[in-house]
C-alpha cells in the first residue's frame, strides 16, 4: 500500500485519449464517475503491483485512468468512430426497420439511440433499463455511429433524399456475398477499448430497437488492446501484415474533402457526414500461412516485419514503383496489392480505412473463419472504394487469399449538435 | 515529445504483472524483445499524450512496458493460466487424436505444444513456421495450459494411468449439452491481453496438432480489459453481476490443497496438477434483463452494484445466511446462488472459477448468444464442481436464466520442469 489514495494521480502517456482533429474527441474524463468509483472501492493509484498476487491484493486495483477514463465526445462536428484511434472490441450490427415502421418510428429510434450513446460514451447508465453490465468501467474510449443503408429511404418515404452515393456497389468478380449478412436500412458501428462496454452498448442498442427494427446481421471485431504494440498508428491484421501505413491523415491538406461530404453538397443533411463501406473479407490463412515469407512480402510489396515498401526504407518511406531488382523486373510486383491500391494508381483516389479484426471459430474442415471486417470511410464512394476494388478486382495478387463474403454501404450523417439526434436533418428535415 | 528516449521509464502500477504466489507468473520483462522494438520505432514513454492525435504523433507511441511486456511464466511447479489474473481474451480448443495416432504420437506433440508454449509466453516466435502475427507485440500476459481428457487414456493404451477423478460427471437436469462441443481428448487454453497474442498462439497450437490430432471444438471468450475498470479482483459477468467475490485466495491456508493435487497423490503423473471443469453456459440475457434490479439481486443474493451480500456490508463482507428481514424470511433467500454456492453450504467443497465470458452474436430469434465459458479448478471434482452444481441443480433461482450447452472435465498436470514437456510423465512415465 502507498499513501497515494487520489485518484488524481498524473496518467501514463494517452497517445489513444485524443481524437484526430476532428472534433468528434475529447481527453475528458467523467469525473464525478471516477470518484464515484474510487469512493467505493478504495481505489489506489501508483501501488507496485509487480509480485503482489491480484487476489491478496485488492486495493492495488489498476486505475480506471488508465484505460476506462478515455473518453470520446457524442457531439460534434462529425460522428464519432471515424477519425478515433481503433478501439481493442467492435460490434457492427444492421436493423431493419419492423413492418408499418415508418418515418416517424425511424425518427423516434434515432432520437432513443442518440440518447444513449450520448450517456454511455460520457460512461453513465443508458437512459432505461440500463443492464449495469459496465457500470464500474469508465467509458473505456467507447464510440457508437449510425448510419442509413439504400432500403432505408424507401420504406420512410424519404427516397427523394437518398444520396446518390447509396447506390448499390458494382459487382466485383471476387464477390461471394452472402445477402443475409449484408446490406441493411440502419448501421450500427460500436467500438471500446473494453469487451463489457462494448458489449453492453450493443444490448443498450438492441432495447433501443424495441419494437420499431430488428437485427439483421451482427458481427463482432477486435484490435490490439492498447499498450500491446508500440505500433498504435497501424494495426497488424490475421495475416501478419501491418495495414493502414498508407491511410490519409488528419494532417493532410486534403484530408476532410476526402472523407467527409462538405457543408453544401448533396444532399444537404449530409453536409460533414461520410460514407462508410463495410466488408466482411475471410482470409484464407491455411493457405497464406504456408506461403514463404518472400512469396508473402510480394504479394503485398511491403515486408511483413515492419511494414516497410520492399522498394526500401522504413513503414512511411513513400514507395518507390520504378525502382528494378538485378533482373530487370520491379522491386513492388505489378500485381503487388499495396501497387494497386495506392492513391495515385487510382486518380487519387483515396479512403480512410478503420477496420476490425475478426474470428469466429473454425469451419467443419478446421479453417479459421477469420479476416477483417473492413470498413473505410470518404466523402464519395465512387472516388474511393469502387475504383480501388475495381483495380483489385482485375489484378491484386492478394485476392486468392481472401474471399469478400458480405458487403454494406451506409449513409453516416455529421455530428449531432447539442439537443440534436442523429440524422435529425434528414427525419426532420 | 519528452526528452524520455528510454525504454526502461517506471512502469505504472501493473497489479495483474504477477501470479499468486503459485510460482507459475513472474513480474519478468522480455528485455530483449523490448529493447528491439524500442530500436525499430524511436518508442518514447512518458510523453504527455493527450489532446493529441494519434495519427499525427507515431512516436508517441502507448509503451510497451504497459500491457505487451507483461510475462507469465511457462516453466514452474504448475502449469499457467489456473492462478494467473483474469487476461482480456481467451481461446478454448479441445483436439482428439487422429486415427492411428497413439501414445508415441501424443508425445511427440505435447513436445512441439510445450516448445511454441515456452516461446510465445516469453514473446518469442513461435519454433516453426511463426506467422509473425503477433511480432510486435510482447508476451501480453499470454497462458497456454494443457490437459487431458476421459477418452485420451483409452486412445493412447494408458488406461492405467488414468485418474478416476476423470469419470465422467453426473447428468445434471439442467443439462442441455451439445457432445460435439464438449469433452475431448487434448483441452487447450489460452489467455492474453492481447487478442492478435491470443489468436497467434492458438493458430500455432493449431499448426502444432498437424497430422496427429484435429480440432473438436474450439471456443473464444473474453474478460474486460486491464485497467478498464476498478475491480481487478472480481470479475462482472454478462448479467451485470460481480462474479468471483467468494473465490479461494492464494493466501487461504488450505488454497494449495483445494486447487492443486498434491505430491504422493493418486496418479503419481498428476502432481501439482489440477482437474478442469468447463462448461459453456448460456445466458437467457433477455429474460434476465426484464427483472427487476430487486428480483435479480434477490436471485443472486447479492447487491448488483457492488456484490455485497444483501445481509449488507461490502463486496467482501461475510454473508449473514440467518439474517431475517422485517417478515421474518431469510435476507438472502434459500434458493439464492450466493447462498447455495457457499462452501460451508456444500461440505467444505471450493473450487477455483476463473471464467471467460462469451459472445457469438445472436440467434435467429435476435437472443444473444452469449454467456460464460465457466471454467474451475480443483484438485478433486467430486469435492469441488459436483456437490455444488447437484445441490444448484436442485435448487437454484439463477437455473432459470441459464442453460449449460457443453461441458467438459480435463487432467490438467504440474508444471513442466526445465527441460521437460508437459505431460512427459504420463506419457514417459
Amino acid at each position: 500500500m502507498t499513501d497515494q489514495s487520489t485518484p488524481q494521480a498524473p496518467a501514463p502517456a494517452l497517445p489513444r485519449q485524443s481524437g484526430s482533429g476532428n472534433g468528434s474527441s475529447g481527453a475528458g474524463v467523467s469525473r464525478r464517475r471516477l470518484l464515484g468509483t474510487a469512493g467505493a472501492t478504495g481505489l489506489v493509484l501508483g501501488a507496485a503491483g509487480a509480485g503482489v498476487g491480484h487476489a491478496t491484493a485488492p486495493a492495488a486495483a489498476t486505475p480506471l485512468t488508465a484505460l476506462g477514463a478515455r473518453r470520446a465526445m457524442f457531439h460534434g462536428k462529425h460522428q464519432p468512430g471515424i477519425t478515433d484511434p481503433l478501439q481493442a472490441r467492435g460490434h457492427l450490427a444492421a436493423f431493419d426497420l419492423a413492418a408499418g415502421a415508418g418515418r416517424k418510428e425511424a425518427a423516434a429510434l434515432l432520437r432513443r439511440w442518440s440518447a444513449t450513446a450520448e450517456r454511455l460514451m460520457a460512461g453513465e447508465p443508458a437512459p432505461h433499463d440500463d443492464t449495469a453490465v459496465a457500470r464500474d468501467a469508465g467509458p473505456s474510449s467507447l464510440t457508437i455511429t449510425f448510419g442509413f443503408g439504400h432500403s432505408f429511404f424507401d420504406r420512410t418515404g424519404l427516397r427523394g433524399q437518398r444520396p446518390a452515393a447509396l447506390d448499390p456497389l458494382p459487382d466485383f468478380s471476387s464477390d461471394h456475398l452472402d445477402k443475409a449478412r449484408s446490406d441493411g436500412d440502419l448501421w450500427v458501428q460500436i467500438g471500446a477499448d473494453d469487451a463489457l462496454v462494448a458489449f453492453h452498448a450493443l444490448r443498450a442498442v438492441q432495447k433501443d430497437a424495441g419494437g420499431a427494427a430488428r437485427l439483421r446481421w451482427q458481427m463482432n471485431g477486435f484490435n490490439r488492446s492498447p499498450g500491446a504494440t508500440a505500433h498504435p498508428m497501424t494495426a497488424r491484421n490475421l495475416m501478419g501484415q501491418v495495414d493502414g501505413t498508407r491511410n490519409p491523415k488528419p494532417s493532410d491538406a486534403d484530408f476532410a474533402r476526402r472523407v467527409f461530404v462538405p457543408a453544401g453538397g448533396e444532399p444537404a443533411w449530409m453536409a460533414h457526414g461520410s460514407y462508410a463501406v463495410v466488408r466482411r473479407i475471410r482470409m484464407l490463412l491455411d493457405d497464406w500461412e504456408k506461403l514463404p515469407l518472400a512469396r508473402q512480402e510480394s504479394v503485398i510489396g511491403r515486408r511483413k516485419s515492419d511494414g516497410a515498401p520492399l522498394s526500401g526504407g522504413t513503414e512511411t518511406t513513400e514507395m518507390d514503383l520504378e525502382k528494378t531488382g538485378e533482373d530487370g523486373s520491379y522491386v513492388v510486383p505489378v500485381n503487388a496489392h499495396a501497387r494497386i491500391t495506392r492513391p495515385d494508381q487510382n486518380g487519387g483516389a483515396a479512403m480512410l480505412r478503420r477496420p476490425f479484426s475478426y474470428h469466429d471459430g473454425f469451419t467443419a474442415d478446421g479453417a479459421p473463419d477469420a479476416g477483417l471486417l473492413f470498413i473505410c470511410w470518404q466523402a464519395d464512394p465512387l472516388r474511393g472504394f469502387v475504383p480501388v476494388q475495381r483495380k483489385l478486382d482485375r489484378g491484386d495478387a492478394l485476392s486468392q487469399y481472401i474471399r469478400h463474403e458480405a458487403s454494406g454501404l451506409f449513409a453516416v450523417p455529421g455530428g449531432a449538435a447539442k439537443g440534436e439526434y442523429v440524422g435529425q436533418r434528414l427525419l426532420e428535415g
